[in-house]
Formats: structure tokens, C-alpha cells, sequence
């Protein structure tokens, strides 16, 4: 579709604080339909992982990233261009685990939580989990099976939101799953 | 709050594409919670009105735009400074009214609709009713009253998509209703 054309040539950008808000006004509906904090999560979670298998394609053909190496290397991608490319900030990779199995990224500037205020009682959601969902799903379509879940969160007062990322096993196939 | 710090001087960017897609995961979760198209498309105007409310804030600090003349000022500005600056197009200003209350935005390139195809069974659904009610909330704290509504949408087969604004009355005091 004519609509479509211009994908690959052009990066088009939107003002963070629209996604913000916007994003804002999904966990709300969310909170609105399940009000258990731990069901928003794995519905923000299952979004996200939607997005994910959508959005490596975009990120492969803008990119021009190869095949990593190793799960260093993947870090690196993830943290240098996929969060440059699509929210703007380069979270910093960290806490590597001895075995070189698991990472954190740290983010100090989360365009999620702008303007954010957790409402009282919900303590157990993690408000930005769509982005564990979205990292799940794209890095299942690279035949990568990663653990993805929020360890600290400024929205909770923590000093650094921290992102840990696991690595499970690589697959053989790319079969998305839970995809509707 | 330090995270907010840089808002004045920071301008950030997110990818047109996850914010295409996040944006595709409220609709669909609003269709899911409602069924019915119009009661998604008042859901989403009232959450656009929310996010204009908190907008306006922004675009007036970001565009230092005065205040307009007439109608036609504000059709420019929204035009050429407000799609521009948050959704990254410029929308043709058009169709006026003889008595100048009235104008079309004609867009071609409407970024909330990228990739997306209306389900079957949703004719009345205007996916990106989202816009008009950013529009009515930040024009209403900036003391005028619009109404705002889809004409055309090239979701629905039209051959561009037309957002019709319409003057209804200057507004002495900006009192944001509906807010929750």
C-alpha cells in the first residue's frame, strides 16, 4: 500500500511526550479492566511481546544490524541501537552475570514514566512492561529465547530503573507465539 | 523531579513505528472492553481530550506561539507547528467554511494508521479518533470550544483522510471537564 512506501527510507519520529501520554492512557485502560496489578503486567507484557514481533522487522531492515555473535554483542545492539532508534536513550549495560548468561540494562531517563506517578495500592505494577514484552518478542523472531523483567523501577523510587535480561536457549525456528 | 528536568530543552524523539503500534494496542484493547464502535470512539476521544489538556502545556512552551487572530491563525498553527512537532506531518488546510468557522486537515500520511487494516464487522469505528479529542482538550484550554470529527478515512477507503474543525464559541475561562 502506497501508505507503506516510504518504511525503509524513512525513520519517521513522533514527539516522546505524545507516546508518552499515550501510553500513559493504555496502562490506565488496563488498570481499569483488571485492577489486579500482576494481570496488567502480563497483559502489558503480551502487548509488548505483539509489538516485538512486528517491530524486529523494522529494525532489521533499518539497522542493517547482522547476526550477533554472542549475547555481548546482542547487549550492545539492544542497548546502543535499538533503544537509540526507537525510544532515544542508550540504557547502559551492566551486572553481567559470571557466565555471561544475563545482563541489566540501566535506565536513567525512561520516556515511559515522564510525568508518572504510580496511583497508590498499585505497588506490585510494573508500569513500563510493555518494553519486557517488546524485547521478548523481537528477540524470539532472531531465534533467542531472553527472560526479560523490570528489577528496579524509579516509579517505585528506585535511583535507576534496571531491566534484567536472561538468556534461556536459542531456538531452531521462529514460531511467534500467543500472536492474535 | 530530575527526570522531568529537560523537558523545555529536550524535544525527544520515539520511533513513528512504536508508537504506531502502541497506539494499534489501545484501540484493540478498547475494542475487546467495548464492542461497540461508537463507545471506542467516545473512549477515544476522551482520552485524547486528557492527553490535549496536558499537551497544550508542552506545545505552548516548545512553539512559543502567541495567541491567534482568528480561525484561520489557528488552523496554521495546528497545521505547520502542532502535526508537525508531535506527529511529524503537516496536514493541508482546507475546505473553509464561507463564514470561516469551519476547515478540513487533510492527511495523507496519517502515522497512527500505518500497517493497520479495520477488522471486519467495525465500519463505524474511527480508529484515530484519538486526534480529535487532543485536539478539542488543547484548544479548549486555550479558551476555544471546537468540535472536531472524522470526514474521511483512508482506513474506510477514502482516498485521504479529512479532520473536520469547527468553531463553536470563544470560552471565558479554560475548565478542563472530564478529567479523571
Amino acid at each position: 500500500m502506497s501508505r507503506q512506501a516510504s518504511r525503509a527510507s524513512d525513520p519517521r519520529k513522533v514527539n516522546g511526550e505524545l507516546f508518552t501520554l499515550t501510553y500513559g492512557a493504555l496502562v490506565a485502560q488496563l488498570l481499569r479492566d483488571f485492577e489486579d496489578d500482576e494481570e496488567v503486567n502480563k497483559q502489558l507484557e503480551k502487548m509488548g511481546y505483539n509489538i516485538g514481533v512486528r517491530l524486529i522487522e523494522d529494525f532489521l531492515a533499518r539497522s542493517n544490524s547482522g547476526r550477533c555473535n554472542d549475547f555481548r554483542e546482542t547487549a550492545d545492539v539492544i542497548s546502543k541501537m535499538a533503544f537509540k532508534m526507537y525510544l532515544g536513550i542508550t540504557p547502559v549495560v551492566s551486572n553481567w552475570s559470571a557466565a555471561g548468561d544475563e545482563f541489566s540494562l540501566l535506565i536513567e531517563n525512561n520516556p515511559l514514566i515522564d510525568f508518572v506517578e504510580l496511583p497508590d495500592g498499585h505497588n506490585a505494577l510494573n508500569y513500563s512492561n510493555l518494553l519486557c514484552g517488546v524485547l521478548k518478542g523481537a528477540l524470539e523472531m532472531v531465534q533467542m529465547e531472553v527472560d526479560v523483567k523490570f528489577v528496579q523501577d524509579q516509579l517505585k523510587g528506585d535511583s535507576v530503573t534496571e531491566l534484567r535480561l536472561k538468556f534461556v536457549k536459542r531456538l531452531e525456528d521462529a514460531v511467534p507465539v500467543g500472536e492474535d
